[in-house]
C-alpha cells in the first residue's frame, strides 16, 4: 500500500476594482476548479498592487473586491487557504534571504522590469524586485505545484532556481522546489470582439445587473443579415461569449442560426437570458459578502492564520541554516 | 518655559568576527558618546551581513561577539536600546514600501553597488536592495538623527528622500525625517602605519590578553636610533597609539623621548602596559558575556521588545496610510 501526500498548488491574486466575465472565465474558475487535485492556498497580493497603486483607498476596496469575487465564484475556505498577503509579513523577509542569493542581473532580465523600461517608463524599485517577492510568496508556504500562465514562466524558473541554490548553499530541504504547471486557459472575447479587458473597456462585468448586463450585450457588433436569413457562428462574438456561459444550449443556439427566423437580437437576448442565469447566484453571494466586511475578515483572518503556521516554520528553518537569530 | 522633547538615534553594527582597537576608538566609543544627547539605539545588523556572510555558524557568533563586544565597551541596556536587526523582520515589509516609492536608478547609483561592479563582482540583489534595507532600519524606528561617517552621506540622502516621498504621497508624519550628523571619527593606525583594519592583518585585538597585546605591539617598526639619543613623536606609530589609550600621559613619554635614555623597547613597554590598563576590564566582562549566551539573549530579546513596539506602531501608521490591510 501506498500513500500519496496531498501536495499543494499556490495562486496569487492581484486586487482589482470591479472583476469581469474574462477575469472569470480565464484565471477564476481554473483557479478554483486546482481543488480537485491539490490543497489549495489563494491570496490577495495586495503588496504588489502597491508597485502600481497609489490610491490608498482603491487599494484596501480592491482587496476586498478580489476576496469577495473569489468567495463568492465558489471558493471554499473550509477547503482551502484564502488569506491576504499583507497579513503574512514574513514574506518579505523571505524574500530578503532570496535576494542575498539572487544576482542583480537576474531582476535585470525580468521581463515586468524590461518590459516597463521599455514603454519609457522608470520602473520603482519594486518592480525591480518583483520576482523576488513572488518567489518569496511561493516558497514560503511549502508550495508543490504553481499553475501559471506562459507569460509567467520565467519569474517561476527564477523561484526554482533560488530555492535549489539555497538548498545547494544551506542543505536540502531548506526550501521546497515547486513544480511549475502551464495550462492554457480559454481567452474570452470582449464586446468588441478583442480580449476581454479592462484597460479596452470592452467587459461584461461580473457582478453587473440583469439591467446592466443587457446593456453591455447589445453593445455587441453582429452581421448585418435579415431575420429570415440562415448565420453563422463564425466570429460570431455573441455565440462565442454564449457558448462559454452556456455550453450544453450552444448547438441549439447554432442550430437556431443556421435555419433562418433567429435574428441577432434574438440571440443577444438568450445570451442576456444566459449570463443572468450564469452569475445570478454569484452576484447574490458576492452583494452579500460586500455587505458585511467583518464576516470577509474573518475568513481573511482564518487564512492568514493557516498560512502564518507555514510561514513561521519555513522562517524558522531559513533561519536556521543561514546562521540568522538564535540557533535552535 | 519649553520643554525639549529627547531625540532619538540609531547606530547600525555590522557582525564581525574579532573587534580590534580601531574599531573602539574609531567607532564604538564615538557611537556610544551618543548617550549623552540622544536616546540611543543600537541594532546588530545580521541581515545586513547576510549579503556577504555563507557560513552560517560564523554569522551567527559574530551576532553575539559585537553585541557582547558593545556591551563590554560600556553599552547600558537600561539606558539604551540593543536589538537584532533579525529580530524585527517588520523592517523588510517597510523596504518594499519604501522599494515601491524608489527609482531603480537610484539603487543603480548606490556606492556599495557600483564598488562592487567596479571590483568585477556579480552584485546579488541583497547588494543591490541595501540602501531600501538601511533606509528602512532607520524610518521603521522613527529615529531623529543618524550619526554617520562622510562615506556614507549618499544612503542617508536616499532615506530622507524616501521618508519625505512617502510623506509627501501619502500624508504628512507617516514617517519621521531622520536629520544626518557627519562627524569625524579618529583614524586609528595598524601595526604597519596603514589604518588599522582586518582586512590588512595590521590589527590590535580588543581583547588580546595581556601576552597577545605584547606580542603585537612588540610587531611595530620603530626608529633605529640609539638609546641614549633624543627621538621625536613625529610619524611614531608607538606613541600615536600610546596617545589614543593614555591621552593625559602623552606628553609625559613625548618628554622621555625628546630626553633621550628612553628606548623604542621602553616605548613600547609603556604601550603595552598603558593598553593593558585600558582594555583589561572590557576584556573581562567581554569574556562574561561570551560565556553566558542565554544573559545575551534576554538582553536583546528586552532590546527587540522596545524596538518591536515601535516598528509596530510604524507600520500600522503605514499601512493605514497606503491602504495594505484592515482600515482601523
Amino acid at each position: 500500500m501506498t500513500t500519496s501526500p496531498v501536495k499543494t498548488s499556490l495562486t496569487g491574486i492581484k486586487p482589482t476594482a470591479e472583476p469581469h466575465l474574462g477575469n472569470y472565465l480565464g484565471a477564476i474558475r481554473p483557479a478554483l476548479q486546482l481543488v480537485e487535485r491539490y490543497r489549495s492556498f489563494y491570496f490577495v497580493a495586495d503588496y504588489h498592487a502597491l508597485t502600481t497603486v497609489r490610491d490608498p483607498s482603491a487599494l484596501r476596496a480592491h482587496s476586498w473586491t478580489v476576496a469577495a469575487t473569489w468567495l463568492a465564484c465558489g471558493l471554499d475556505p473550509s477547503e482551502t487557504v484564502l488569506f491576504r498577503q499583507s497579513d503574512v509579513p514574513l514574506v518579505f523577509e523571505l524574500a530578503w534571504v532570496l535576494g542575498c542569493v539572487a544576482a542583480t542581473g537576474q531582476l535585470e532580465r525580468g521581463h515586468a522590469y524590461k518590459d516597463a523600461l521599455a514603454r519609457g517608463e522608470a520602473p520603482n524599485a519594486g518592480v525591480f524586485c518583483y520576482p523576488l517577492l513572488m518567489a518569496a510568496d511561493i516558497l514560503l508556504y511549502d508550495t508543490n505545484v504553481v499553475p501559471i500562465g506562459a507569460d509567467q514562466k520565467q519569474h517561476l524558473e527564477l523561484t526554482r532556481d533560488l530555492a535549489a541554490r539555497i538548498n545547494h548553499l544551506y542543505g536540502d530541504g531548506v526550501l521546497v522546489v515547486p513544480e511549475i504547471v502551464t495550462s492554457d486557459h480559454p481567452t474570452v472575447p470582449g464586446l468588441d470582439g478583442h480580449k476581454m479587458s479592462k484597460s479596452r473597456g470592452n467587459t461584461i462585468p461580473l457582478f453587473a445587473s440583469a439591467k446592466g448586463l443587457k446593456k453591455a450585450v447589445f453593445r455587441i457588433k453582429t452581421g448585418s443579415e435579415a431575420l429570415e436569413e440562415p448565420k453563422s457562428t463564425d466570429g460570431s462574438i455573441v455565440y462565442e461569449l454564449f457558448r462559454h456561459v452556456a455550453p450544453a444550449e450552444a448547438p441549439e443556439m447554432e442550430r437556431k442560426l443556421a435555419a433562418g427566423g433567429y435574428g441577432w437580437g434574438h440571440a443577444k437576448q438568450d445570451l442576456v437570458d444566459a449570463l443572468e442565469a450564469y452569475l445570478r447566484e454569484k452576484r447574490r453571494r458576492y452583494e452579500a459578502l460586500r455587505e458585511d466586511e467583518d464576516a470577509l475578515e474573518r475568513i481573511l483572518a482564518g487564512g492568514a492564520e493557516v498560512a502564518s503556521a507555514i510561514a513561521r516554520a519555513t522562517m524558522s528553518r531559513v533561519r536556521e541554516a543561514t546562521g540568522i537569530g538564535l540557533a535552535r
